[in-house]
């Protein structure tokens, strides 16, 4: 491990109008040099951080500087309590249009975001479009909650649901809605070959004009409860459409 | 609506020794006067807040002083938006022995408690044990990501699994570990008539030692995520276990 020196420029806490982005903590940042090895610039470690054994094989395998730096430690790491800390390079992506898939209209909180990623990783589906405003999939809060998942799948955002469509038209469209037409049921659930589930907003859900764009579902819950949270209904609906894939 | 007199002394920011707590928030607030009602102590809404019918009108009926003031409300907020904050005094619940249920063994995230709360009632469960060491559920963040659900259900804390098993023996009890020896699928969930369904903390799981707990089993998922969000293998496996109630 060398010094900072070859370091272009000092690195700021991140903002979205940066070309890159940080993985913070040891487990994402696994992840990243594992799935997504050329876009890693460098990655640094704590002084006091010593389990570095597979970092060490991976930064070497894919000659990618592994730097000790405490100050760069602190200076990013956001208050959370971090030891490494990768630096990589955003990236495009296009959807694979011939896979089932998983759409999120305006998501707004990052920490959602993640663990939609990462359920989604969970139980199968490598497919996500975001349709704007949505939340910067690359902030290292969404990065840190995805634990990494992001790396795995492929993500595409898009202006709006019709841009989506124009360029995944294969799937058969199912929309979460609390005022859908037909409960999501078990012993019901549709298994069409690809699929397309779109999720609404956290507080306001998807506006009444997707009712048409396909099947409406709601996955049935007590009226003790407003809705389900987010996450919730995208685990649930993942995991009962995934199944028979 | 009247001033600040009669509050017996000046609220302060939460703490987890006070004997009482807080909903942030209008939508927790209502949820409150309606589940609890003989817990409120007062309402404080703040001088924009224009949409009071409710809150007038559920006050009015249970005798609870209804007051503006926004430096109450400024002072309790934390930081996030928010125009109603009701003032409630802790209560202490016995769980329904007779009914299903979820065990949180060690939950340590606030965030994630609130969501599982809102959840299990989402999905029809009213009685959720917390094995100690376990984040304090009447904490305003608990709360507020609970939606309010906290008020619907029954929540006990134990000292330990044995303690809790103890004092509710007839459920058939299962337990969501990686290292489970059975799948849980749609075609093969089991249908006891009680269950406990028994969760371990977000970072480490359940101990070995809950693998002869009951029958230990775990949600299928991709090798490339790690384990699935705490949150999302509660949602799954409620969902599950409740389709037969």
């Amino acid at each position: 491990m060398d010094d900072k020196k070859n370091s272009k420029e000092a690195l700021k806490p991140y903002k979205k109008a940066f070309d890159y982005s940080y993985t913070l903590g040891a487990f994402p940042t696994i992840e990243l040099l594992k799935a997504k090895p050329e876009q890693v610039r460098e990655v640094y470690v704590h002084s006091t951080f010593t389990d570095t054994a597979v970092l060490q094989e991976l930064c070497g395998k894919h000659r990618i500087p592994l730097r000790t730096n405490d100050k760069v430690i602190a200076r990013l790491s956001d208050k959370e309590n971090v030891f490494v800390i990768g630096v990589f390079e955003k990236y495009e992506e296009t959807l694979d249009a011939s896979k089932s898939q998983i759409v999120l209209v305006n998501p707004s909180n990052m920490g959602n975001m993640g663990t939609i990623l990462r359920t989604a990783v969970g139980f199968g589906i490598y497919d996500i479009a975001f349709i704007s405003p949505a939340v910067d999939v690359f902030n290292p809060k969404v990065v840190r909650s995805s634990m990494g998942a992001l790396f795995r799948l492929r993500h595409q955002y898009f202006d709006s649901y019709e841009e989506y469509r124009a360029a995944n038209k294969e799937q058969e469209v199912f929309t979460f809605m609390l005022n859908a037409k037909r409960q999501l049921t078990v012993e019901d659930c549709p298994k069409p070959k690809h699929f397309a589930l779109v999720f609404g907003n956290e507080a306001t859900g998807l506006p009444d004009s997707y009712l048409d764009a396909g099947t409406s579902i709601i996955i049935p819950q007590s009226p003790d409860v407003d809705s389900l949270n987010l996450t919730i209904a995208v685990g649930v609906g993942t995991f009962l459409f995934t199944r028979n894939m």
